[in-house]
């Protein structure tokens, strides 16, 4: 079998067997395909697409590329979450321990922020001690002990996909609906959850903009699931506004732990959908029979305190201390309403955008992040608003900082002199007929 | 600018400005864009082509990627010739010292031959002591004192060719019309002359399988040229058969000696095609008013010696003995026609690869060929042949290496009970009406 071969058999738009594409990722991974005819082939794959067979025989060569978790002797069905990311979007950190607190083992192996959007991993870092290199072994070792972790995928997972991804930002072939779902579903596959579920972004602060290509990413990727024997449920979610009260790794840590500690005043949008993913997931992993007993379920696992008991677990078993305060901000600087008028919308890529420049995020992979910058909002979309009463705070480490981006966290408010509907995040979920 | 910019505005369809394709093609020729890259846009360029204009600029950048033959001291009205290669194709050897001895000059720079089809450097390179490689410099000088040269492009010349060249061979990318007429024609710029004649070939044994991909090959490299200010013309030619009656290194320099000798006993399709080059290339320089005072200074130059003449100053110009023995073959074996009829057709593509297994051509880059080696045509489509007669005679260093070729010869040739008409190797010319 020869590369070049490959190359233009996908340039004339011939479909590849199995074998073939285990031949391309294996041999690419092991350095004996050059990066420059795999970007040629991904430029032609981004031209002519995959069919389904071919991104199934893709996904598996990939999640069989390195190192696999092998979960089977976790009591239950472990489930696995993954979110496509948006802003605000704390939801892993509620749902884990929410899960694990019923008895339904998590996995979970998260990722870092880039641009708008932040990552689990940093968002977990801003609690004191916290460690997420985690060898696959303490994985298994602290999810039998405790029935979760939340953790960095370790570099032996999926090694493909990470040299895939780099290559594919290199050369403009990121935009490819089954080279995307190939990798989050190859990285899937690797850590061995028999159930997933998939949080699919669709608006402004996400990576698919509508929620028609929100879909197919879902469909494809629950395909992808099915195709290689999981459980797969797919939630698709509007990231129009930010998700919740606050945007910063410390203030989106205390969002969740005040979540989990007093649901009722949380923000609605983000308590409703950690609600549904929760309620999702202990129906995929067969915990209820139903989509109401899950979220009853979840209901009750806050309620009892039993999921604020086992964040505590998690944070401790991976060395952090859950008591000690988060890291605050010297500079808080609040903005203020100009006029009188209700909230329609907030404009999620504008927010993560200056929660990035307060410091919160990187704009580059190289950056480091500041675990106490970022923005807390005081309004949310449908609050009537009158002028003067403030909007939000910005929290970073210098007062110049947070006056840099003053004019575009306002400028990201809409108003209007009447309310839009408040709507639920919630769109659609697939995946739960079959 | 930023390649990955550009990358991403090919592979949308979108149309690159002159300064863009000066970038590209600069920073990769100096390194500083990495192959990765560049085979990523190349393949989004096969994918979405380039317009006319993008292919007029991407040819002019490469063409000024190195140095450049500067002939305008020479007298009167420098003519290049370029064939897209096929089997048998000498047509270069005759038509340079054909318009050389009638005073156009020629500083013509070739190539050598890949796979089926031979290469003029390679043929010449059979005399005795021909040295090909010449500086820019004594190119000059000896298109100044002789009025001609035959030598390799330096490798100064259009070294942006040369790099995209070797990636688009092992990234399949070569098969699209505007990067192989701009590899063409970034050349033929470099080499300075300002008026050019190409032969493009169509048919089974040539590049371009079709008349229809020949002429939009031909018509996109005579646009090209225009556009930089140069006079071109195009010869759609037939290359369905072999032309004239060697395959072979040595067998087709002799041919070419004999045709200028005695041009009444040469091949007919050759000669006719060696006419009308000519004719044509001395109508572009202005050399005669019409395509028939082409063909008749042609004629004159070859009835006179004076093309022979020519020849052996070329020859002797580069430091070989135009009297000495050619190199022959130890092992020469005739192949016979089985039945009576007439010969409809000889398969060029299989005649030149086994001319190649003969030894007369490369398989690759590295093998070393064999000057002797080839094969001599007795007959020619058009001819009645009886059971018994010689149809062709092979020339190698052994016996075994003709043995292994001798059921592909004979299956190359195609018989009939009724012959079919001779066809003249012309079918077209373009570029004479402007």
């Amino acid at each position: 079998m020869r590369i070049l071969d490959l190359i233009a058999k996908k340039r004339d738009g011939g479909e590849h067997t199995d074998e073939e594409l285990r031949f391309l990722v294996e041999d690419y991974t092991r350095g004996d395909i050059p990066d420059y005819q795999m970007s040629a082939w991904l430029m032609a794959v981004v031209w002519r697409g995959l069919t389904g067979s071919e991104t199934f025989a893709l996904t598996g060569a990939m999640a069989g590329s390195g190192d696999t978790l092998d979960l089977s002797s976790l009591p239950g069905t472990p489930v696995d979450k993954h979110s496509t990311g948006g802003v605000g979007d704390k939801t892993t950190l509620a749902v884990v321990p929410i899960l694990a607190s019923a008895g339904v083992p998590v996995a979970k192996m998260s990722g870092r922020g880039l641009g708008h959007t932040g990552g689990t991993l940093d968002k977990l870092e801003s609690v004191p001690g916290v460690r997420v290199n985690l060898t696959g072994a303490e994985v298994l070792a602290q999810v039998h002990q405790i029935g979760a972790c939340l953790c960095a995928q370790t570099t032996r997972l999926v090694p493909a996909d990470r040299k895939l991804y780099a290559l594919r930002d290199a050369t403009a072939t990121v935009e490819s609906l089954p080279l995307i779902a190939a990798s989050i579903m190859s990285k899937k596959l690797a850590c061995g959850a028999p159930a997933i579920v998939l949080d699919v972004k669709f608006g402004g602060g996400a990576f698919m903009k509508t929620v028609e290509d929100a879909r197919a990413l879902a469909d494809l990727m629950t395909r992808i699931g099915r195709a290689h024997g999981r459980r797969v449920a797919a939630v698709l979610s509007a990231m129009d506004a930010p998700l919740g009260r606050a945007v910063g790794n410390a203030l989106e840590v205390q969002e969740v732990i005040g979540l989990l500690q007093d649901p009722a005043e949380a923000d609605g949008r983000l308590s409703a959908l950690v609600r549904h993913l929760s309620a999702v997931a202990f129906l995929l992993s067969g915990r209820v029979g139903t989509l109401e007993e899950g979220a009853a379920l979840a209901d009750a696992q806050v309620a009892s305190g039993a999921a604020t008991q086992k964040w505590r677990e998690i944070v401790e078993a991976q060395g952090g201390q859950p008591d000690r305060t988060l890291p605050t901000a010297p500079a808080q600087v609040s903005v203020s309403a100009a006029a009188d008028g209700y909230i329609t919308g907030i404009d999620a890529e504008a927010i993560g955008l200056a929660a990035m420049r307060l410091g919160a995020g990187r704009a580059t992979q190289e950056d480091k992040i500041d675990p106490a910058a970022g923005i807390i909002f005081h309004k949310s979309v449908g609050d009537a608003v009158g002028v003067g009463e403030t909007l939000a705070t910005l929290y970073a480490d210098t007062e110049s900082r947070t006056r840099a981006v003053t004019q575009a966290v306002v400028a990201a408010f809409q108003f209007a002199a009447q309310p839009s509907p408040r709507q639920s995040p919630i769109y659609d979920t697939l995946g739960l007929d079959s």
